[in-house]
C-alpha cells in the first residue's frame, strides 16, 4: 500500500460554529490523483463537508475498519461531523430475498431524488461480507438510481458482526448527513439479526412483503412485523394486483391487533408496483407526513435522542462482553461449562458464577 | 427473629443416585412447630424432595432473598434438586389486566389437577412487590384451585428487578419439580418486561386475549403476540360468544402471516369460557399434544437446553453490567455523559469510550 505524506488541512472547525470549512485545494487534487492516499482527519472532515463522494466513501470504509489507527482517526472525524448531521429522514427498509427490494429501492429512490432531495442508500447485508464485490453488485441492481447525481449508494460489506452494525451504520449515517444528504435509506435483508439494530437507528421502518399463499413472511424473522411503521406489498402489477390487495387487507387487519406503536400512528399498509411505478409516490408522501407529524408532536426528536442513549449503553455492554469472553481463562473454560449447562448437569447460574469467579481472580 | 440451632440432616444425596433421601423426622417436626427455623441445606433438600409444602415455600422465599448467606445456601439446594427436576410441562400464561387471568387459571388449573396431575402456579407480578400481601390475594382469587391438594399457588412478590426474574423463576421451577409437581404455570401480567424472560423459561407460551373493538392488545406490549404458542379469547360466554369467535378468527388470520415458530407448529387459536367451563379441556389437550409432538421431534429438549445456555449468558451479562454501573467513577459520570448523548453533543460511541476508559483505569 502506497502512503503519501500526510496533508495537514489549514482548516479547523471552531467549536460551536456551523459554517463548513472550505476545502484545501491541495487535498482535493490529491484525492482525485491518488487512490491510496492517507488522509488526515482534517482532510476527511473538509472533504465530507464539501460533499466529496470519494472522500465520503473512503471515510465510510474507515468506519468499517477494525484497525485501531483507523478507528481513532475516524472517531475524530465522526465527532467533528456530528454537529452537521441529524437533519435527514432516515428510513429502514427490509424484506426477504425475492420480495424485490432492489427494484423497489430503485423506484422509491428515484421518486425521492426527483422530488429534489439528496439520497444516500446504505445496505447492511451480512452475506455480502463474503463476496466483498457487492459495491458493483448494488450499482448494477440499482442502475438508474446509482447514476443519478443526487444519489449515493453504499453497501456495508463488513457488517458480519451484529454488535458492530449499529455503530458502523450510525456513523456512516452521520458522515452522509454531514456531506449533505437529507434522506437516508438503510436496507437490510430481513433474515438476520440486523433489523432490530437498524430499527434502533432509523426514523421510519418499512417492511416489504410479497402476496402469497399464507406464507408471506416465510424467511422473515419473528418480531420484525411488530417494528413496522408501514407494510408494503410489492409487485402489485399484472395478474398480481388483486392478490396483492387481498394481502394488504390481511396485513391491515393483523396490524390492527397490535398495540399502536410509540409514535401513536397506526402502521399503514400499501401495495405498489416498481415495474409500473404505481404506489411509490403515495408511500413517500405517507412517510413525509409521518415525519412531519412526529416532528410536531415531539416523538421524532425523542426517538432519536433515546436511540442515541440506547446506542451508548449497547456499546458499553458490547465492550464488557468482549473483554470478558476474550479473557484467556474464560475462553479455556467456556466451552466445557456451556456443555454442562446444555446437558443439565449444572444450573445456568452456578455455571455463570464459576466463570465470573475465574474472571474476577484473573 | 428466633433462630433454632442448625439441624444436620443425616441424609446426603450421593452423586448420580436418583433416590430421594428420606426426611429427618426431627426436621419435619421442627418445621411444623417453629415458623422462623433456620434450616440447613440438607433440611431443605430433604423437605423439598419429600413434598413438604412449607419447606418448599420457604425455599422459594430464599430464592427470592438478596442476602448473600441465603443465596449461598439456596444455590446449594437448587443444585442438589437439579437432578430431580425437569420432568414437568412448563406453561407461561400472560394477558393484560381485565382479561380474566385468575378466573382462567382457576378453571384451567382445576382441569389439570382433575386429570391427575400435580400443579404449581408461580405468578411473576411486579406490582405485587409493593403490596407483599399477594399470597393471600392469589389464594383468594383462585379459591377452589388453592384449596385443591394437588395444587400449589405461589406468587413471586420480589419480582421487581427484571434481571432477577429469570433466575428466580427458573430456580423456583426446579424446586417445584423436585418436590413432585409435574405441571408448572408461570403467570405474568403482559404489561411489563417479564414476558420475554418467561418465554425463555417455559415450554409453551399462552396469550390470553379479550374480544374487543380492534383494541384487543391494548396494554399488551409489542412483541408478545409473536411469542405465543396459542392465543385464547377469554370470556366467550353469554352475549359475547359470537364476538369472541370473530376475534379468534382475526387472530388466526393474523398469526398465519407470521413465520412458523421454531417448534414448527403453527400457533392455535381458541375461545373459552371459564364461567361455563367451556374450551378449557380442549386447550389442555392441545398443549399436551404440542408437548408430545415436540418431545418426539426433539424440539422440546433442544429448546430447554438452549434456554439453559441462554440463561448462563444472560446471568454473565447481568453480572458484568452490575459491576460496571456500581463502580463509583462510573456512577459519578454516567448521568452527565448520558445527558450529552441525549442532547446530541457527543456520539454514543465516544460517550461509551469515555466511560470505559474510566472503568479500565479504576
Amino acid at each position: 500500500m502506497i502512503r503519501g505524506k500526510k496533508h495537514k488541512s489549514a482548516v479547523r472547525i471552531a467549536k460551536g460554529t456551523v459554517q463548513p470549512p472550505s476545502v484545501n485545494p491541495e487535498v482535493m487534487n490529491a484525492a482525485k490523483g491518488r487512490k491510496k492516499k492517507d488522509y488526515s482527519a482534517d482532510d476527511y472532515v473538509a472533504g465530507i463537508l464539501s460533499g466529496d463522494r470519494t472522500i465520503l466513501s473512503k471515510a465510510i470504509t474507515l468506519v468499517e475498519s477494525s484497525l485501531q489507527g483507523h478507528q481513532d482517526k475516524i472517531s475524530e472525524v465522526v465527532e467533528r461531523c456530528l454537529e452537521y448531521s441529524g437533519k435527514s429522514i432516515r428510513t429502514g427498509i427490509t424484506g426477504s430475498p425475492g420480495v424485490g427490494k432492489s427494484t423497489f429501492i430503485e423506484s422509491f429512490g428515484l421518486c425521492i431524488v426527483n422530488a429534489g432531495r439528496k439520497l444516500a442508500v446504505l445496505t447492511v447485508d451480512p452475506s455480502s461480507a463474503k463476496t466483498k464485490g457487492s459495491i458493483l453488485g448494488d450499482k448494477t441492481r440499482m442502475e438508474k438510481l446509482s447514476a443519478h447525481p443526487s444519489a449515493f449508494i453504499r453497501p456495508s460489506p463488513s457488517a458480519g458482526i451484529t454488535g458492530g452494525v449499529a455503530r458502523r451504520t450510525r456513523e456512516a449515517i452521520i458522515l452522509c448527513e454531514a456531506s449533505g444528504f437529507d434522506t437516508i435509506i438503510v436496507e437490510t435483508t430481513g433474515v438476520g439479526q440486523s433489523e432490530t439494530t437498524v430499527n434502533s437507528i432509523v426514523d421510519f421502518f418499512l417492511l416489504l412483503m410479497l402476496a402469497g399463499a399464507g406464507d408471506e413472511l416465510q424467511g422473515i424473522k419473528r418480531g420484525i412485523m411488530e417494528m413496522a411503521d408501514a407494510v408494503v406489498i410489492t409487485k402489485a402489477d399484472g395478474n398480481n394486483v388483486n392478490q396483492a390487495e387481498r394481502a394488504r387487507q390481511l396485513f391491515s387487519n393483523a396490524l390492527m391487533l397490535f398495540p399502536p406503536p410509540a409514535s401513536g400512528i397506526r402502521p399503514g399498509t400499501f401495495t405498489c408496483s416498481a415495474l409500473e411505478n404505481r404506489g411509490i409516490e403515495e408511500l413517500w408522501d405517507n412517510i413525509s407526513k409521518h415525519i412531519s407529524h412526529t416532528r410536531e408532536n415531539g416523538y421524532f426528536n425523542e426517538r432519536r435522542r433515546k436511540q442515541s442513549v440506547t446506542g451508548m449503553y449497547d456499546a458499553i455492554a458490547g465492550y464488557l462482553q468482549d473483554s470478558f469472553y476474550s479473557d484467556n481463562k474464560i475462553s479455556a473454560l467456556k466451552e466445557d461449562i456451556e456443555k454442562k449447562v446444555y446437558e443439565g448437569k449444572i444450573t445456568p447460574y452456578k455455571a455463570a458464577a464459576e466463570l465470573i469467579d475465574k474472571y474476577r481472580n484473573r
